[in-house]
């Protein structure tokens, strides 16, 4: 595919973005639907004139937000969909009519990298580690769609993690429990889960060996769920699979988010296939 | 070249851009020369934010402008090159160390096609039809390089050509003179005439049978350019070349501006051949 003046641009917007993944993996995907649009990264310090300026030049795609400006974009949005509103934060920007609408696409990539593992959610209880965006992104999605039996949400952030719940109590009609993230609380909670969503930036590339989860409290009836990708395989994934749990990467979240954006922008089926194997190509 | 998170962006601003060759000629020349950038075409109307989201979004490279731009855009800049300066137009946009220069590339686009063509300037007297933004670009870049015997300029906005005339007398010490381009004024300066710029649109698709020069008039010691190249051989050139004069294509001029922006952008030479190859290939 040519670039050329009917090109469309699209990019993540975050700041730092050097080592983003989405250039490549929504590029692959665009090239394998033959559509011409490049996606490209963009560090940005300010958001207002980002978006002014997306505003601006002609021939804008769709954009994917990123830390830290994913509660901040808001503000400068036409429209924000309802599951963002809930979680406080955007990471997809779609352009339709010239208007810029936001959404977020981590609650349903975590709940399709659920989905495609098989791991059944109705009626279980699913334990959260972290309070942060990642995690409000997925308590809102499971809440709003999973009809869980309970949701525990432990976290070392007490405020962040009272508003995250405080928040879920006044939206959906979740079942919910929260504490410190420690391992007294783990103790306490892991025996009747059976589904551990690790929410928070513990165990990512360099800081390897770093795990929330003493490897003893880990047992068989557990899915295990890590949103960090980098090691693809965490200390966490790696005791979890010894200990006979079934194991969802980071990786598939990642993908199941970029698969949803990439749906949002075109209006047509991503080509997950494409885009799972460009992801995995980046680490092997 | 995968497009990734460090490939940098480079466009043409303008309003309308859609049938721009610029995407195609710059592409083909960052891939020859093995470079990470993309080449985009914006449509713009509101050039302060477009220039705001230059500034923000990050990875950007370089831009052309185009009208209704180049004179606007000046003011959103941080430093304006001596030759756009006179000129009183921007084409061409560097970034330098996060700061927004602009430059004029058309004056020494069209320099370039003479000199690559043969056609000696110095103690010539030359004849420009026109008086818009691309006549000024040339006379300037004539004006301050070529040591002109004299510059004749004839164009049918009076005001538009009195400006220029003053604007060069003050500016420079060619000897100039000026008048209505007519049949009357042709008749009078072609026969001393050496080389003869054609600056006006007159002669462009969809209106290719048009023409400000009778042939009648046309002589074999004339070296004839035209700056519009749709079609590549305008009616102008076709006469000039039936009459034997030298003729130089606006194809050349629209090259080599862009050459000289790509070594404005890159700090490296352009790779002329891959891009003449690529804009012949618009109008095989």
């Amino acid at each position: 595919m040519e670039i050329n003046a009917h090109t469309k641009w699209c990019g993540v917007i975050g700041n730092p973005v050097e080592h983003s993944l989405s250039p490549s993996i929504h590029n692959a995907a665009f090239q394998a639907c033959g559509l011409n649009y490049v996606y490209l990264a963009f560090r940005v310090e300010r958001i207002d004139d980002a978006i002014r300026g997306i505003r601006s030049l002609g021939n804008a795609g769709g954009f994917s937000v990123t830390i830290p400006h994913k509660v901040s974009v808001m503000a400068h949005l036409d429209e924000i969909d309802e599951t963002a509103r809930r979680i406080g934060a955007v990471n997809t920007i779609v352009l339709r009519d010239g208007k810029l609408g936001g959404y977020n696409t981590d609650a349903g990539g975590a709940l399709r990298a659920l989905r495609e593992a098989d791991v059944a959610l109705k009626g279980r209880h699913v334990l959260l580690l972290g309070s942060g965006g990642a995690a409000r992104a997925i308590a809102f999605g499971l809440a709003a769609r999973a009809e869980l039996q309970r949701l525990t949400v432990l976290g070392i952030d007490e405020e962040e993690r009272r508003k995250l719940v405080r928040d879920l109590a006044a939206a959906t009609d979740v079942k919910l429990e929260d504490g410190y993230l420690d391992e007294r609380h783990l103790r306490g909670a892991l025996p009747d889960t059976q589904i551990l969503i690790q929410c928070t930036p513990v165990g990512m590339s360099p800081k390897v060996e770093a795990t929330c989860v003493p490897a003893a409290l880990l047992h068989p009836a557990l899915a295990v769920m890590d949103i960090v990708y980098n090691p693809r395989e965490t200390r966490l994934l790696r005791e979890a699979k010894a200990a006979g749990c079934r194991v969802i990467p980071g990786l598939e979240m990642f993908l199941n988010q970029a698969v949803e954006q990439f749906e949002l922008w075109t209006g047509q089926k991503a080509p997950a296939t494409v885009m799972r194997q460009v992801l995995e190509s980046k680490f092997a």
